[in-house]
């Protein structure tokens, strides 16, 4: 924030990359940079420069390739090793030729820490964060002190860690973020001893830990104390049970508390700015994550349903479109007919009660075999258009298709498919080469109708899910397939469900490209 | 619990059941009932007998076939309709005729909703919670009250909310649970509006929902408020965002708190439990789930990892046992020589200060190609070992494999696997047929193998897993396989990347075989 009155500092690309499983590239950091700053968070630490060589590299680069409207960089560090000058320190080197405007060191809070830990004296440890903050400093930086261990350090000594943050406050610190750093607080405790905190240094901050689900609330509780910085990380990222989300808490401080942290128009861009961001490190995302999962408005209660036609409002806690989601109602066995004529009239078609009536039946019946069509939507509207005809209208019958995988005893793998369709009263024999069962198969459907069907080269193949169903109830497991395809004027999804994964895809693709004719306006 | 002094109550069965892609069957319900009471909680609501026809039939099987240890079970449903006696209410009857000793109305407390949604008047809407709590009570149930909407009821209409609650205390509800209904609510402003609530009313309870992240602090807000009964769902289940985590819950109030809700074994039997419902109900785990995750005592980063060495509980919020749960130490590019060593000293191994090096770099080059070590411990063990021989040692080679899946003209799907190896100096080619392509491989790999090993007819392979991973660089996806293969004695998991599904598929497959022959004493 321009007038520094309220710091969001998002720590995703440092602390957030410590999740298990995540593993971002410097490319995905910068990316993930962009979509922070067009949030409007105030701060983004970056990573530790000359602690991984990864981490140096974000920071060389961002100098010349982030162009930052609201946010500052912030790197972070260590305070100096013990017993050197911090001058004389190369990793705070590393810090001070970072570029970054705004360093945070850690430093040790708790007084066993120290001396298990960091292996040194209790005043030494003092002497350390002096000394770093006061060279960084005199050397320009603005400097930010994360405490760590500070609950659990205030719980063995509370004259000793409140010494600490008092020091780098005298040092020069003007922020320092009391870290729950084992995320093992509840929010009443942590209040107390935020308030302790308060007054005796600088700014207070807040950085926690959701390991017993209270991050979000913990956050909110220290800013109620008095901590006016608050740290957290996209999506909840984090080692363990992860930080703090930083999106719910914005969006909670600013919906619900009346505070303005970012732009109400980049809280409008939150859904689509969280889901980028899972397309960038690639951990599926929480669809029911608060407000900008997918699945944060979604209703599916019969109860609910025929009520939310009479006013939506009764059954949101937000209007979605603040936080750039949308209200859906899902389709499933759990829901009547209510639900079913409504998802029937966004999508454009009347359905009679008989008609509405037989289609519940239908999806009933195949979500029980494993179908879904809350997260296919161009499958059910498929179901939907045979209930509005009484028939299966299709624009090409498949006779038969067969694919060969095979790794060659020179190491190469090849994958061919073979289809046999009727179209337009024509017979058709065509083959596909590609770089996986899925993709031959494509390949060779296209192969076969883009003649008959020229817009077809318009749709892709866009993504690809499989799920193993296990078979809970003595049955085989069966594999669901979800496929994702665009033209140039939107995106569709479809499903397919079989215990051979092959025959699950093929019923995914073969529902991807009738959808794809129907959009490009041929009736069957 | 037996003195009724704090209530669990668990809804996963009914407000569980609406959460997006869920869908239990009568026998998913009665087995997670069982789990549920093998935890120990108080009362396990088990759906709306007469609202849907596999509500009913739980609660009729479950009179025979759920033998319940600690838990009640609770039938939920609505107070009667406006305008009739409860008696003459179908629905109240299949209530009273539900066998279930508990049974939990649904009440308006909000006044818009009394007139919009309900479309009666405020005093009917007393009147129907008057006749059938009161009705329900004279046949012999124990009647507790959900209030929903509670909390913006008493917001637009402070006095009518409190009626509500009192009506029902009044005419002999035992507890009224408060519903934050759309879960919009923050824990200071909902304790105070539970504090209002306490002592007008027989026993106050809390239900909430997840929508602002604070569904497990706002649980606690109320109890610190003074509600003595606590609803929440297995593994935050639930509509939108979720409810409550009650495995959360019960594990703050236990283990923070000093409240014995649940016996302190069945606490340790916790993660096992969490685990074994998300097998039932078929929802990918979330392994960043606080307590019982598979992430939730996970360490990757290399500074911990050193500091863990001293002193593990430096880092942990409580024992991990406590809960059943476990620490790992994680493998990852992430982390330095001191986690690759640690996690070799726990496989066993040890290793030079250069082996241990040249692992870590073998690693780091795998994972930046989508192979990932965190979830394939038998793949990481394999690489340890060429690490500490300097050479790849394996029980047989591979000379070439070949998988055929078609779908005949008679609709019939079929799928056969060829494959050549090398093992003890033989050549063999054994051909199977599966259920998939993945599937006939097995066979096929079995086939050849067993007569050399007849160890492997106790190897079965129980898990498969697929993710397709982005090609977010301008590469192409390349598709990651997970399995899981078990003996008599334990499980192990391995993992294969490619751009082709069955390459990488029979990468996993391979080193499942090659460790299983391990693990039965065969050393290549």
């Amino acid at each position: 924030m321009a007038d520094d009155a309220f710091h969001v500092y998002d720590t995703t690309l440092r602390d957030g990359a410590q999740q298990e499983g995540l593993n971002l590239s410097v490319a995905d950091k910068l990316v993930i940079a962009r979509h922070l700053d067009g949030l409007g968070v105030g701060f983004i630490e970056g990573g530790w420069p000359g602690a991984n060589p990864k981490d140096t590299e974000f920071f060389r680069r961002a100098q010349t390739e982030l162009d930052l409207k609201h946010a500052q960089l912030a790197a972070f560090g260590a305070t100096r090793r013990a017993g050197v000058k911090a001058a004389d320190d190369p990793l705070v080197a590393a810090l001070r030729e970072s570029g970054a405007p705004v360093v945070t060191l850690v430093a040790k809070s708790h007084d066993r820490h120290v001396e298990l830990a960091l292996r040194t004296t209790l005043d030494e440890n003092l002497a350390m964060i002096r000394d770093t903050v006061s060279h960084l400093r005199a050397e320009g930086q603005r400097v930010f002190l994360d405490a760590e261990h500070f609950f659990d350090g205030y719980k063995s000594n509370p004259a000793y860690a409140l010494e600490v943050i008092r020091t780098a406050a005298e040092a020069g610190a003007s922020v320092i973020a009391l870290c729950d750093t084992n995320g093992g607080m509840l929010p009443d405790e942590l209040a107390d001893v935020v308030n302790a905190a308060v007054g005796t240094a600088a700014r207070i901050g807040i950085h926690c830990h959701d390991d017993t689900g209270c991050a979000v609330a913990n956050t909110l509780a220290a800013v109620r104390a008095g901590a006016t910085h608050v740290q957290g990380c996209a999506n909840g990222y984090g080692e363990r049970s992860g930080n703090a989300n930083l999106f719910t808490v914005v969006a909670n401080l600013q919906l619900k508390r009346g505070y303005e942290l970012v732009p109400p128009q980049s809280l409008r861009d939150m859904t689509r700015i969280a889901h980028a961001i899972t397309e960038v490190t690639n951990v599926t995302p929480n669809s029911h994550q608060p407000y900008v999962g997918t699945s944060a408005f979604a209703h599916k209660a019969g109860l609910h349903a025929s009520a939310i036609k009479v006013d939506p409002n009764l059954y949101q806690h937000i209007d979605p479109a603040e936080v750039g989601n949308d209200m859906r109602m899902l389709v499933s066995d759990m829901a009547g007919r209510a639900s079913v004529e409504l998802k029937g009239r966004e999508l454009g078609y009347q359905l009679t009660g008989d008609q509405a009536r037989e289609l519940v039946d239908r999806v009933k019946e195949m979500e029980s075999r494993g179908y879904t069509f809350e997260a296919a939507d161009a499958s059910f509207e498929l179901l939907l258009r045979d209930s509005v005809h009484g028939e299966r209208r299709r624009h090409f019958a498949v006779e038969s298709w067969r694919v060969i995988v095979e790794r060659r005893p020179s190491g190469e793998v090849a994958s061919e498919a073979t289809v046999k369709l009727h179209a337009k009263g024509e017979r058709i024999v065509a083959t596909g080469e590609g770089n996986g069962p899925v993709n031959a198969l494509d390949r060779a459907v296209r192969t076969a109708l883009e003649g008959l069907y020229p817009e077809l080269t318009a749709v892709e193949l866009i993504d690809f899910k499989v799920r193993i169903l296990e078979g809970a109830h003595g049955t085989d497991a069966v594999t669901r397939v979800l496929i994702t395809s665009s033209d140039d004027t939107g995106e569709w999804a479809t499903v397919g469900v079989d215990e051979n994964i092959i025959e699950a895809s093929w019923q995914a693709l073969e529902q991807a490209v009738t959808y794809g004719l129907l959009r490009s306006g041929y009736t069957p």
